[in-house]
């Protein structure tokens, strides 16, 4: 077994059967590795940014994903859907094949190099943007691939690996390795005993999930534990849909001061926060308005926890949360239920605005669907819906990519083939990456994909001096029109109306092909809540600040500076305006 | 002034009218920079990765080019089109829009960011692939502006520069900086004088021209100190056309064996090779078969000069040539000239194949054309044309990152709009980054686009075990039908035959529009050349090596590592092929 063989092989084990990415001279053995394999396909992308989205859409539906670059030209052009997924806990390997080890170690001037040859550059490009590099050479193969692989299992962030064309076909030896790691059984028991005894102590306890809950495969735990403690649970928005809908102990979203008052006095008032995986980014948080830092009350990552300020290393979120459910006791916490999702029923008529649009494909949604939201005006369209049982949402709210959403749902398709995906895409993000709709045609995966043509950049719009500055402009297409430039089967329509809209939709319920709707509004049209966001973020208006000012400044704490700024500063500012 | 518009300003008085990139909230401050200096105007790019292409693009007709993206997303998605600036040598000044300060300072985790906020990451990540970066803040404003112009002047690499929004709001002086920089005149006396003496000892001098010399601004220089010496000149591919095809000095290109055997023997039995700009890159110099080291005879860059293994540095490329050219005197050197560009006049009749498309071409190119060629098999059929006076001719050689070619071409038309420009692309490259055909049309700009559609990478089915080998497939697409998907004035076609493609041809001299013509052939049609080149880098075939066997083992030299193996390593690493 050579190199390439064993690395492909290992991945397989970790759930990895598609590679994502494009050839290259200096990567064919690793594409041999796969092709070879009997449970591998490599899945040709269009270019690398879109192979990366594609790797990271697959890695947040499979656990992990993979993506095949090659030296130079190749991984750099990923490095920014490698870095989103670095951002956003996405674990997604970035491989790389590079010259042969005689070409690095002379710095002989092959193509893809520097004029002047740093074989080690682009490796040194990916360092603070991986969770690890590694650079094999002959003495290193099976050392270097078990401990990035250690890390890429044990942090679930991005690592890299580069690949000389010769090592790849170095033979190798095939040992079991053992790639897991267990919680410390003495820290853990700590903490589960803490956290016992601060829930127990709390009158007003509330979990709050997020998305790295996922992340770090402990979403059945997570509901165990809301079950088993009967403590009513709120989300951010990348936690979107983390436990269903209609769980009778669900809060609704936290939207801050924006929506739903019931779950934002929970959070405020709480004297027992348990976060499971929070992500406390601006835009996932709708501002920094908690009047403390998170990590003073519980917050339980993938690696380690945190209470009061203290954190304790070495423990899986799934272990703590599997921990508490077992020895907690049901306890029945009284709150006022607030109204999810959008209400009624829609009935289809005049021009087509998002007063129409989200509430309509609230109720298009089925069980088990994937929805896949593009940064921008949609997830707030999105996030205020009601989703049926495990229907999975997916956004990249932290890192805020455009273009991301439409090779996600490649990556998304090939890793799920038994669920309906949508994805739901506004014109600008979809023209930075659209021609991978080439390659979904091609392999014959069946996504219904909506395109919001509102005729450019609107969240830009709203953010720059004038929405009218001709920077926020795009080139007009005729988006239905493109859908059928390839050879595949589709179906592709174009709409501007509610009527049209609700047909459209029907349509796809009926249509064994990929489905490709043009939905057409004003320029200005969006969610009321993006414009409420908005217009705050520019203005520096304080929505939340009178309400907030009887708390005092949050506790200082030592160990995580992200969060270490006090509630006046944050308040400040995450609604004094970005763009100032 | 704030500091934005004085960097506008400076960057304008460099001859850069137009900047390339996407906005993003934490670049408006910039982009107002930009839209509010009458001299200057932003072009709204499809994705960063296009916009680093087309600012390269740019760069390569008008000397310096610049980027705006945003944070994180927008500055990774170009570095690839910045790192293949930094290798060719083409002077892109990538900025950034950043957060304002005080997120920086406290670590705020505003979008755009890692999980843990380390603002500094993608600065760092940019430092192996540029010249130099700045991180803006209050205290360093002018001085971090005024150096990294300095060494962007004098480099002619790509620089870096981030700009956290409230800093692009600062008020500054504008004072005026001489960026320019003078050649040390007692060192260029010095190395002029030791050229002069070696030319006039040497009994075969060539000069040999390549890419660098447009880059350093020294094309006149080369030319005159061609015509005031007659010696004999001959180029590497990137240095094509880089001296008239008719000059009777002329030795044609140098191709190693595989044609030419005039500039070939030229260059292996010189006694004085005076090298200007050289690349000595595998694809560039068709192989590394030179015996000796370039830089071993006299090399002159950009901003020093080799004479035998010796560094002569801060002497520019113009002075030294200029310098030359006033002191040397006029010899007549004899040799056979060889024939220039493709024979005969084409006559259509058959299926279209590579040989017909490249003898028409060349028939078709007028003076002051500019010509663009895709990475690939392309340049193959370019290079071994004979080019009418001042048509310019771009390649990415070195570097070769497929896509490039058509973004580059929406630079080099913004560049200079009163040039024909033609674009010659494959399907597989143009695949990558062709949506960047809409803003050309949004722009009301009219290259000549040539499509070769060969179903997928044919490069690399040469270059992969096997033709067949799945991942050389890309999804087929009517070429034609999508460049009128978007909104703007377009002719566009598709032929297959010799007789549609002249006909074809001759129309885009009658269209004032955009004209975009998909041209099919065989899988595996391609010039003659590629295929022996190809054919012999995976083989390992060598078919020099006979012919140089007599020649000693290259001097060892200190200072150029690039250079510094051994003949026959070269030999070997060259024509082993690249995927062993």
């Amino acid at each position: 077994m050579n190199t390439a063989e064993y690395l492909i092989k290992k991945l397989e084990e970790l759930g990895i059967n598609d590679f994502f990415g494009l050839p290259g001279d200096y990567n064919f053995n690793i594409l041999y590795a796969v092709e070879n394999n009997p449970k591998t396909n490599w899945i040709g992308c269009t270019n690398e940014l879109n192979a990366g989205y594609a790797a990271d859409g697959y890695a947040r539906q499979r656990g992990y994903g993979a993506i095949i670059t090659t030296y130079g030209v190749g991984e750099l052009s990923a490095i920014n859907a490698i870095a989103g997924s670095f951002a956003e806990n996405v674990p997604v390997i970035s491989i790389v094949g590079v010259p042969a080890t005689k070409y690095i170690e002379n710095k002989t001037l092959v193509h893809h190099n520097l004029n002047e040859v740093r074989p080690y550059a682009f490796e040194e490009a990916h360092k603070s943007i991986v969770e690890t590099t590694a650079f094999l050479n002959k003495g290193n193969i099976k050392s270097e691939i078990d401990r990035i692989l250690s890390v890429f299992v044990k942090e679930r962030r991005p690592v890299y690996i580069a690949i000389p064309s010769d090592i790849a076909l170095e033979e190798i030896s095939d040992e079991y390795v053992d790639y897991n790691w267990s919680s410390n059984s003495e820290v853990l028991e700590e903490v589960i005993d803490k956290i016992i005894k601060k829930i127990s102590e709390a009158s007003k306890p509330v979990i709050l999930g997020d998305v790295l809950v996922k992340r770090f495969d402990a979403k059945l735990e997570f509901k165990e534990f809301a079950a088993k403690s009967g403590i009513p649970v709120t989300n951010f928005l990348m936690g979107n849909n983390l436990i269903n809908s209609d769980y009778d102990k669900y809060l609704g979203m936290y939207y801050s001061s924006y929506r739903n008052p019931i779950a934002r006095q929970y959070l405020e008032e709480t004297d027992c926060l348990i976060a499971a995986g929070p992500v406390y980014s601006d835009l996932n948080a709708f501002g920094f308005n908690l009047p403390y830092n998170i990590n003073s009350h519980i917050a339980i990552y993938g690696t380690h926890t945190y209470i009061e300020d203290v954190k304790y290393e070495n423990i899986k979120m799934s272990d703590v949360l599997e921990g508490i459910s077992q020895r907690i006791e049901y306890k029945e916490y009284e709150f006022e239920k607030p109204q999810i999702g959008y209400a009624g029923t829609t009935i289809p008529g005049g021009e087509l605005t998002s007063e129409y649009i989200y509430p309509r494909l609230q109720e298009y949604l089925s069980e088990n669907d994937i929805i896949i939201a593009e940064t921008g005006i949609i997830p707030h369209g999105i996030c205020q819906m009601k989703f049926p049982q495990n229907v999975e949402v997916h956004t990249q709210t932290l890192w805020g990519s455009i273009g991301w959403a439409t090779p996600a749902t490649l990556g998304v398709c090939i890793a799920n083939p038994n669920s309906r995906v949508i994805l739901v895409t506004g014109d600008g993000s979809h023209q930075l990456t659209a021609m991978e709709i080439g390659n979904m045609l091609r392999l014959g995966i069946k996504p219904v994909i909506i395109v919001l043509n509102n005729k450019g950049y609107t969240i830009e719009r709203i953010l720059s001096q004038n929405p009218d500055d001709s920077f926020n402009d795009i080139v007009n297409m005729n988006y239905s029109k493109f859908a059928r430039i390839f050879d595949g089967e589709v179906w592709a329509t174009k709409v501007a109306t509610e009527d049209d809209f609700d047909k459209a939709l029907k349509v796809t319920q009926i249509m064994n092909k990929l489905c490709y709707i043009e939905i057409c509004t004003d320029e200005l049209d969006m969610p009321e809540l993006t414009r409420e966001v908005m217009t705050n973020f520019k203005s520096g208006k304080n929505p939340v600040k009178s309400a907030n000012q009887n708390y005092p400044d949050t506790k200082s704490i030592t160990e995580n500076h992200n969060y270490s700024i006090k509630f006046e500063t944050h308040v400040h500012q995450s609604l004094k305006g970005l763009d100032e």
